[in-house]
This record gives C-alpha cells, sequence and structure tokens, in this order.
C-alpha cells in the first residue's frame, strides 16, 4: 500500500430543493459573483431565473457560452478578465463538468498576474483561487467533488487535465431533479465518462481489498441506474444515486494507498477530443474495451478476471482468458446498449491523423508510466482498432 | 434516497513515516500545544520521543492518562482547564479513539465560558473549537475522519455520542506501522468496533446499491485484514488496509442519502460501558449478533439475505430465512474467531441491572426510532440474550 496525503473539503448539498440553502452558503463571500454556464439549458429548465431570485441584492456579472471540452480562449480568458475588471468575490457556476471545469481555471487565473497558461500548463503553482460554488446539472465528471478541470486549446491540440487543491468547490449542489431534462446522449456520455473514471482506478497493479470492493460498487450502481436513467429520466433514485455515484469519481477516494494507474484512456481520449472536439463519455466508452483488449496479458489477467466475476457475474468456474475475454465483451455491449456509437469513425474521425495523435499523447501523457506501459505504436494500434 | 449535507474536511496524512510532515503542518497554528495522550504506550513505541523532537520551539503542555471511554471528570476538565491556563493554540492527540474523542470534548470546551457538560449534552451549541491535529495509534473507531466523540460520566451512568462539526480534526496522521504493537485483545475489539460501525449503517430501510457495496466491501475487508493482523502483527498490507477502513466508519459516507438507522448497537453498549466500563469494541461484538436475531423479521429478512450472501458469500440458492440465520451465526462465529469472549458475564456484567439499564437506554438513545425500532422490553431481551 502507498503512502498518501488526502483531502475533499468541499461541502456537498444534495437533494431535492436544496438550492433553497443557496442564500445562506453565499452569504459567507462578498457580494460581487461571476455567474458561468454554458449553453443555456438553465434558462429553460427555470435554475437560472431562480439563481436571480434567491440572490436579489448580488451583483451578478455572467460569462454564458462555456462549451463541452471548454475552451481556454475565449472561455477561460474572458472569465479571467471579468474577475479583475469586476473584482469578483466568489464564482458560482452552474451547469455539468465543463463549466466547473473553465471555472476552476478562472479561479486560478483571477489571482494570478500572469497568462493562466502558465497555471493549467504547470509552468506556475497556483497560490490562491478564487472560491468556487456550482450547482450541478449533469452526473458525470465528479468535477464536483474534486480539485481538478480539464481546459482545451485549439490552436496548438492541447486538451490538459490540471490539479490544484486550491481549486475544490467550497459548496457542491446536486439536485437529481436538475438531470431529469438530459437528454438520452447526454445520459449515456455521462455514465461512460464515470465507468471509466473508476476503471482508471481499478486496473492498477496492487489494489487495496477494500478499493476493488469499492470500485466493483460504482461500476455496478452506475450501469445499473444508469441503464434506469436511460429508461425512465425522471427516475429520481436512479438520477439520484447516479448523480451522487459521479461525485466520487475522481477525487481519489476510490484508489487511496493503490499505486498509480496513469489514467491511459483519459490520456488517449484528451487527444481525441482535442483533434475533433468530440464528446468526452463517448471517446471514452470506445476506446475502453480496445485498451482493455490491447492490455490483456498473463500479468493484467488477474484484474481482469476479477473485475468480470464481480462486476458481471461471470462463473468463475470458467477458464481465466474466457473470463477475461467475456468482461471485455460485456463492457463493449454495456456501452453499445446505452446507446453510444463504438467507432471513432461514427464520430467523424478517420485513420488520416492517428499518426500524429498518438505522437502527441505519447510526448504529453506519460502513458509509458500506465499500470499497463503504452508506447506510442501501441496508442496508435488502440485508436486504429478503435475507429 | 434521503438529502444531504456532507463535508469532511480533515486531511490525512497515511503512510509509513509520515509523522515527518508534523512540523509543517503544526507551523500554520500557534506555539502553544495541548499534547493529549492515554497509559504511556506512546512512550514505549517511541512517538512521544518523535513528537519532542520534531517540535523543538513549540510550549507543549501535557494531559496524559486518558483512559479507554476517556472520562468527563477529570479528564475533559483537566484538558479544557489547562487549555484557558496556558491559552493553547492547537490540541496535539496522540493515541486512540478514547484520546482523541476526550480531546474533542477539550477542544469545544476551551472555547466555551461554561460548563463543557452544556455541549456534549447539547444543551448549547458549540461555537467553536481549538483546532485539532491527531497521530492515532490504534485502527478502530474513525474518530480521525469525523467530527464525533463519546464521553462517559460516572457518576450518571452517562456515555454520551456527541457531534459538532467544528470537531472534525484538521489534519489525522495515520502510520501503520505504529499499530504493530497493539495487542492481540485490542486488535479484535478495534475490528468489531470498525465491523459495528458499518453493521450500524448497513441495516437500513433504503440503502442504495451503491452505499450497500461500500458497507459490504467494508465487511469483507475488516474481516480478511483483520484475521491477518492478528496472525501477524507486523503485516504492514493488512494494518495499513484495516487502519484505512477503519477511518471510513463514522464519516458517513457510507450511508449518504441513506434513511437513518438509529445506531442500536451502539445506544445498548453505550450503557454498558457506562455502568461497567467494559471495551467498547467486546461489547459491541457480543450483542450484534443477539440484536441481529431479535431484529430478524419478515420486514428486515432481505437485508439479512443480502448480507449473508455477499459478505459470507452463502448460496443465494438456499431458503432465504436459512442464509439470514447463517449471516447471523457466522457474525457471532467471525468476532468469536478473532478471540473476543461472547457473553457478557465474561466481563463481569450479570443480570442485576439489565432492567436498569433497559431503562436508561430506552430513555435515553431514541432507539424506538431506530430501523428495527426497539423498545425498553427489546433493549432488556437482548442484554439478557448477550449475558
Amino acid at each position: 500500500m502507498q503512502n498518501f496525503d488526502y483531502q475533499t473539503p468541499t461541502r456537498l448539498i444534495f437533494g431535492k430543493g436544496v438550492i433553497a440553502k443557496l442564500p445562506n452558503v453565499m452569504a459567507q463571500f462578498g457580494k460581487k459573483i461571476l455567474l458561468t454556464y454554458g449553453s443555456g439549458s438553465i434558462k429553460k429548465i427555470g435554475i437560472y431565473q431562480k439563481v436571480y431570485d434567491l440572490l436579489k441584492g448580488y451583483e451578478i456579472i455572467e460569462l454564458p457560452d462555456i462549451q463541452p471540452n471548454p475552451k481556454y480562449d475565449p472561455s477561460v480568458l474572458d472569465g479571467v478578465r471579468l474577475c479583475k475588471e469586476h473584482k469578483i468575490d466568489v464564482i458560482l457556476a452552474v451547469g455539468g463538468g465543463s463549466v466547473l471545469d473553465c471555472s476552476k481555471a478562472i479561479a486560478a487565473g483571477a489571482c494570478y498576474d500572469g497568462d493562466p497558461w502558465d497555471l493549467i500548463s504547470y509552468k506556475v503553482k497556483a497560490k490562491a483561487a478564487l472560491p468556487i460554488v456550482d450547482i450541478i446539472t449533469l452526473a458525470a465528471t465528479g468535477s464536483e467533488y474534486d480539485c481538478g478541470g480539464v481546459i482545451s486549446r485549439t490552436e496548438t491540440n492541447d486538451k490538459i487535465g490540471y490539479i490544484d487543491r486550491h481549486l475544490y468547490p467550497v459548496v457542491s449542489f446536486l439536485d437529481p431533479t436538475y438531470t431529469f431534462t438530459v437528454n438520452k446522449k447526454q445520459t449515456a456520455a455521462g455514465i461512460a465518462d464515470a465507468m471509466n473514471h473508476v476503471m482508471e482506478q481499478y486496473f492498477v497493479e496492487d489494489a487495496t481489498l477494500l478499493n476493488d470492493g469499492f470500485c466493483e460498487s460504482m461500476f455496478r450502481s452506475l450501469m445499473e441506474n444508469g441503464r434506469k436513467c436511460l429508461e425512465n429520466p425522471e427516475d429520481y433514485t436512479a438520477r439520484a444515486e447516479m448523480m451522487l455515484a459521479c461525485t466520487y469519481g475522481c477525487n481519489g477516494i476510490l484508489a487511496l494507498g493503490n499505486s498509480p494507474s496513469g489514467w491511459p484512456c483519459h490520456g488517449i481520449e484528451h487527444a481525441l477530443s482535442a483533434y475533433y472536439d468530440i464528446t468526452h463519455g463517448w471517446g471514452l466508452a470506445i476506446i475502453t474495451p480496445r485498451w482493455m483488449k490491447h492490455i490483456l496479458n498473463e500479468r493484467t489477467l488477474p484484474r481482469f478476471v476479477k473485475y468480470g466475476i464481480n462486476v458481471f457475474g461471470i462463473d468463475k468456474n470458467l477458464d481465466k482468458w474466457e473470463i477475461a475475454n467475456k468482461a471485455i465483451d460485456e463492457t463493449y455491449k454495456f456501452f453499445e446498449s446505452i446507446g453510444i456509437p463504438m467507432h471513432l469513425r461514427d464520430l467523424g474521425i478517420d485513420g488520416s491523423r492517428v499518426g500524429e495523435m498518438a505522437h502527441h499523447i505519447a510526448v504529453n501523457e506519460g502513458l509509458d508510466q500506465a499500470y499497463a506501459p503504452l508506447t506510442e505504436k501501441d496508442i496508435a494500434e488502440i485508436i486504429t482498432t478503435s475507429l
């Protein structure tokens, strides 16, 4: 078991109607709020108006139009500028993981005099950040309970995950009813994203019995409740459990003391998104089973056997290789069953830039240090079999 | 799924040798430390001297001799007096859950002008508390990752669990090697305590699939690693995993969104300890299977069936009542197998005060609101069958 230093100070306020506590929470900061959001769905479902109704007396500056795979330019740069210009006290992020990830970069950038990219690229370590409160409308990324974010810079094909302990949200509001209107595509992408977060922590060298059990519970819960959410989008219990499960995805609690895994599927998917701006969860779902097939060998076999038996209930008396291969097939079939197109070509990605992407990933993502180390050639093969 | 408002801000610094970070952690507070500890085992294993070596330049006031089932008088009262007299900045608790629980009561009492019992008995709500740092030497209570404590007041036979959000430790140091010298009795008591913490959250009306999986992983991990710790007290991996599992026992993360359970075994055991000052974990181990037998009925059957199949691997094709009864028997046998005397009479408790204790519990513990509601008669029966 590895040593670790762990803290997640975020307060989770969870359940139907909890937004009523927003004024009480915001009262601890100053009066100037940067309200960040995405394409405007928060207006359709009434949260936007609710926020204004609840926060009378505050000065609210808006940063709308934050895109999926949130962009450094214009979103992060605009946000930082607004924070400095208006001397913002606190950021209120309303939306999914992209809005929150972008808001985290803004929060750090607002307290830094130089180019915010210095922080995202770890050239400079953040010394402070504005406080962040969020209201989550999509169960997926776990950004509401971690201190990381992912920012894309189109002109350099960079999609960078950055982590800084100043970036834990102070409070995350999680009302499952806000996810009732999330469509099937985004719901499925959220399930796949969260499933992959767990896989990235489950496939490691020396997991504890405890962490394995936590991860296996996550898989089973995400699959069962994910299916229910797709069947009946207003199934409160299923939406609630899925929302809670997603919060545990990235803050480390599923892997305390485990060896690092290298998060290989995220490493690969980040390049796909950076080059083609695809839906993150879909990209992960497509890559995952191909990555699994690629890394299955004598050494990794026991992990796949455990995964197959405990997650999919595959008969433990079968041949070990059969269990492992069945487990990978079941993974593929699950993603397919929730409506995810399982080939990159379905998302408009052809083979023309595979070499370029594989090189970019090999240089930037450190996957030669992953649980199952990946060379540039390995990465190219995984992408190619995913086409 | 129930609404919840959850936060555990404590930083966990975990692993062999992490005490080296102590000076860095303590530097954020002032120079006056109240060092709290128990019977002196920390001197034998060298932590006491290590603390002094690492904290040169600090003024350290000591409160030694904190007992198991820590006492309001003298420990809490002495601690509060020392804090006020010396204008203490921070409490450093070194020991097991009793030392830390006591230190929490002191931390709150030190910031309150009246009788500290006002806070423990919830007559007055704490407005502040001194910061607490702990170095844990016993895997059991989970106090290092929660905001609660249990204090005993001998003259009134009160053993009260109190919870206050000011009482999360700021930092908990968890070095599994410090538990190598914990003897078999205390190791077993710690396993039983932690097992029961999970049971108190598992046996509820409407648990999520996620929480059930987390709890079942806890049970399996505590049993497997607990056995290994007893076989080989210096098995680092087993001690480490057990230590980590114990931290999750009481901070609520295993039951977010579940209905409350009422913590019935703790309610009953607190009175046994208050009247007879027995080892908490032993008391819990003895009560638990009798409580299970008592509450097993048509309504609770499915929980016991799930418990039996997922925790003990009992054949799911057996008759449901057979599975449930086997699960309870396995629970009993597990505690017996780790060396816990399984009758209250073995701890010097006879039947003479059963009525008095049952009445005390019925009046003070609110077990008529538990998952399986218990009347005074029920409580008396559970204690009687445990004799």
